[in-house]
């Protein structure tokens, strides 16, 4: 090889590299991600006169030019812009390509469209390498336009929208973002267990957790293709026990040969063993094994009851308690018959806990907490937010900035009933009744973030009453050290508290609520045993996704909801 | 205030500020992180003369000098490492800080130690603001030295120890690199389901999610305190009814005013109205409710049967049919009777899954994702690792070194096959036999990546008869596209494969399997409509804690262990 054929090579090498580093998709495919074309700054133009594969799901296509060629808008769900491919007849058959939904990947040159057109970029197609067709008379989501509802009964299709799309990759980026806060603040993630056989807040409503029932099924049908013995069955067994022992007895008191004698003890053990066998079948009964006219859990999985966590915290404080600040990021469920749009049976909480903490530490966390995602999805999600401003809440990019760049308002309970009361005297007509020691409803809450403050207000302090057992009795006995963070659009985003670290306190807390301490003794062993002031709080995963989007419906957040009735997929 | 002053002021503050960077723990609390100070790569000795509050819990204490001064080894779980603080008599009650398991806020000024000791800075103390006092004759994990096996029972508070305080700190490390290497790649987190209602595997050993047995519990309670109406309330509301009814007849009959008639049909619907509520009590039944004698689940929560997920996939693949790249990181869960070291009853998976990719691509992923995971733990939890290589497996810093710098050996599974067939003629025994087509057993795959190339192993192309229905099949119509990633330690990390996209192929996959295809109707669409090669694994993340800390059981490597007749806490 001449010299200049290997600086020449080296040339195409570093045009390789460079295009690498900004088409190259690091994402284990051999196609590019469309991001990396369509989301630079340059819109992708900078490529121009680059080979690149590419694939997506057709948006919406139309053949033109009396069917000489067609415009295909493709997106893979990697942004919510789409890339512009031209097909010529040639390369394809254009039918089998303009139908949405349709799964196409080509190869072909990245070119500066003419001018006036909206695209800076757009892929001209030399050849096609797969085609995933699409019937459209059959396909269920053919439109672009359908309502979330509608999409509802359709969970497996949906993402395949923009809106959908748009608001899982705003997901993903507030959970990522959940981490980075909590990982740059040096808090361990903590796995609070699912299953679980505490109840944390006493409130009952939760799902139980069974093998009981399937095991019942199971011996069920084991009854019916192997009937249970007959009684005269055990009657014959036993005949055959009594003869075959006084078989034996007759060959001792025969003084028979050992030899006799013990291969009649054997026969004897043989027809015991198919009797106790028979007698353990016979006691075999088809249902939920039951004791004392209860339910029998000590047969259950766990040898005990066991239902599917509210919440990680009783848990997660055990770590707290050893390890200073944790946090946990997981499923979390309630047994509740709501059909609103603010609740789930199943959802996503963030739980950090803090030791060496107070309610002070409480707030400052939440606060920076909330204003990290804010500025995360601000910085790294822009495209998707102005993607729901434009469609679902004009107002959703000033809130994000507004909450982003605003001190918290906070106001005690107090303060805040007098505020309510106030606006009652001017007129302000509430369905709940206001007066201290009433648990805040929505419509005051909302009244306080988005008309009396606007801007996110943080209430603390609480009526004990109206809260549970583990808050921090404050000095003047009728209140507990708790928070509520409030925010326009959805109202309490976060509920947390300072923990009651006092063990005589929380004893006496615990047995005033008229609940038994047995299940409580290992919380309360970490107030026994080196004891420490801490805190905490809980983020409802899928309200900061309604909050940071302005969607309506808490079910259109979540992939898969879980609702009364509803456990599609 | 002079010019000078102000100087000083600034100087001052520029202390500060370089204190804040160096000792300030960002976590939200008044006292700073011990690994703030002794994880300095200087141990500390930097701070020397700083003034600081620090917390945590007595490791070990011990009075000195005929009880004028005390040493305390204070830890907060920050870092392995201990924050040695010296206490004179003047300032607290010494006998009350010494016992392990002590929490102690302390301030004081940090100081260079006497030459000749370990510590490179110690903590002179001068106030303590809060012990949290220990009984060692009551602390149930009061020695240092106790066993994991009896640390099991006291899950609440073992986190105190040191290794199970290391093995959160490693399992934290893991998840967030997890995170970051699939957000480094454009992969989106999504949160696949935790209930659900299909059963991926199609292998039952799934746990039951029901209110049923609650509702019926309820109801039982309800009937004994408010029993049903007996068959003569019955009757004598019938007889009310038919009375009322004969005196509107009576009235019409009469052609009574219409006032009177109106008023005389109020009356009727009254006790109509009672005695249909009687009717509608008189029918509940204690119990779970039937239907033609099977449990009636459009009774239950989600109005059919309902199941705790083991294995998200399934339902990532909608996503991965629709913006590309996803993983899910969640629990998951099998109602298996496993007893043993490798098994739990919920546990956690991550499951990436990649369009337009292939085998190849899987494997690709699998083996930079693994590679990712060790460097980090390499380069971040060092102190760590060094933890758990000094108390627990020698080599577990070397093997994570090997696994980040060697290429992963790949192999088919019959060329694994022929090798563990040569392996067996040169001598070594197997318990379960070896041909071709029976699937890997620990011991062969423990055989292939310890003994035979001593570095991670990739088998891929396994018999379709003993791997899932939705694995593609290969050209050969006797393999799948399947790969089982192996691991020195563990064995079988990862497993994996490419999807079967291929509408026809799929459905007579399931069939032939013997499975229903009513259930997989809206993954069958997945193929019905833009369809796309892809591809996915699972990990298992307690499998790669096992693999990094070298520790035995499984249930010592997440927080709250569930396992057949254990769920505590």
């Amino acid at each position: 090889m001449a010299e200049t054929d290997q600086v020449a090579a080296t040339a195409d090498q570093l045009a390789a590299v460079n295009f690498t580093d900004s088409v190259q998709n690091h994402a284990f495919s051999d196609r590019v991600l469309i991001r990396s074309i369509v989301g630079r700054p340059d819109g992708g133009a900078g490529l121009a006169g680059q080979r690149v594969r590419a694939g997506g799901w057709v948006k919406t296509g139309r053949e033109q030019g009396k069917g000489t060629f067609a415009f295909l808008e493709l997106n893979d769900g990697s942004c919510p812009a789409n890339l512009q491919v031209i097909v010529d007849a040639g390369v394809a058959v254009l039918s089998k390509l303009v139908a949405t939904g349709t799964c196409v990947v080509v190869d072909g040159i990245l070119k500066v469209p003419p001018e006036g057109t909206k695209q800076r970029i757009e892929l001209r197609v030399e050849s096609a390498v797969h085609i995933g067709e699409v019937d459209p008379a059959k396909y269920p989501i053919p439109k672009t336009k359908l309502t979330l509802e509608f999409l509802r009964d359709h969970l497996h299709l949906r993402s395949r929208t923009n809106t959908i799309a748009a608001i899982a990759r705003i997901r993903n980026a507030l959970a990522f973002s959940t981490h980075s806060f909590f990982q740059e603040h040096h808090f361990l993630y903590v796995h609070t267990p699912i299953i679980t056989t505490s109840d944390c807040e006493g409130a009952g409503e939760m799902f139980q957790v069974t093998t009981l029932i399937s095991e019942a099924e199971k011996l069920e049908k084991d009854l019916i293709k192997n009937p249970p013995p007959s009684e005269s069955e055990i009657e014959a067994a036993r005949q055959l026990v009594s003869e075959r022992g006084a078989a034996v007895k007759q060959l001792k008191d025969a003084k028979a040969s050992k030899a006799d004698i013990s291969a009649s003890v054997v026969e004897l053990n043989k027809v015991k063993e198919s009797l106790s066998k028979l007698e353990e079948r016979s006691k075999l009964k088809p249902g939920i094994p039951q004791k004392d006219g209860k339910i029998d859990y000590t047969q259950d999985f766990f040898a005990r009851q066991a239902f599917l966590t509210v919440s990680g915290q009783l848990q997660v404080e055990t770590y707290a308690c050893a390890v200073s600040n944790v946090y946990t990021f997981g499923p979390t469920f309630r047994a509740e018959q709501s059909h609103t749009s603010r609740h789930l049976a199943e959802f996503w909480m963030v739980e950090p806990e803090i030791a060496f903490a107070d309610l002070q530490d409480d707030m400052n966390c939440a606060e920076a907490y909330v204003k990290y995602m804010c500025n995360w999805l601000l910085g790294k999600c822009l495209d998707d937010m102005e993607f729901m401003a434009k469609n679902y809440d004009k107002g959703c990019i000033d809130r994000l900035r507004m909450v982003a760049s605003t001190p918290f308002v906070r106001i005690s309970y107090t303060e805040a009933v007098e505020l309510l009361e106030e606006a009652v005297k001017g007129g302000k007509k509430f369905e709940n009744a206001v007066e201290w020691g009433i648990d805040l409803a929505s419509e005051h809450e909302r009244y306080l973030t988005e008309v009396k403050f606007q801007k996110p207000v943080i209430v603390y302090n609480y009526p004990k009453g109206i809260k549970a057992f583990y808050m921090r009795l404050n000095d003047d006995l009728k209140t507990v050290a708790a928070m509520d963070v409030l925010v326009p659009k959805v109202g309490e985003l976060i509920g947390g508290s300072q923990r009651e670290e006092r063990y005589e306190v929380i004893r006496e807390r615990i047995m005033e609520m008229g609940l038994p301490l047995e299940p409580y003794e290992w919380y309360l062993d970490l107030r026994r045993y080196g004891t420490v002031k801490h805190c905490g709080f809980g983020l409802g995963f899928e309200r900061m996704i309604l909050f940071a989007t302005g969607i309506d419906n808490i079910r259109d957040v979540i992939p898969f909801p879980r609702y009364p009735g509803r456990a599609d997929l």
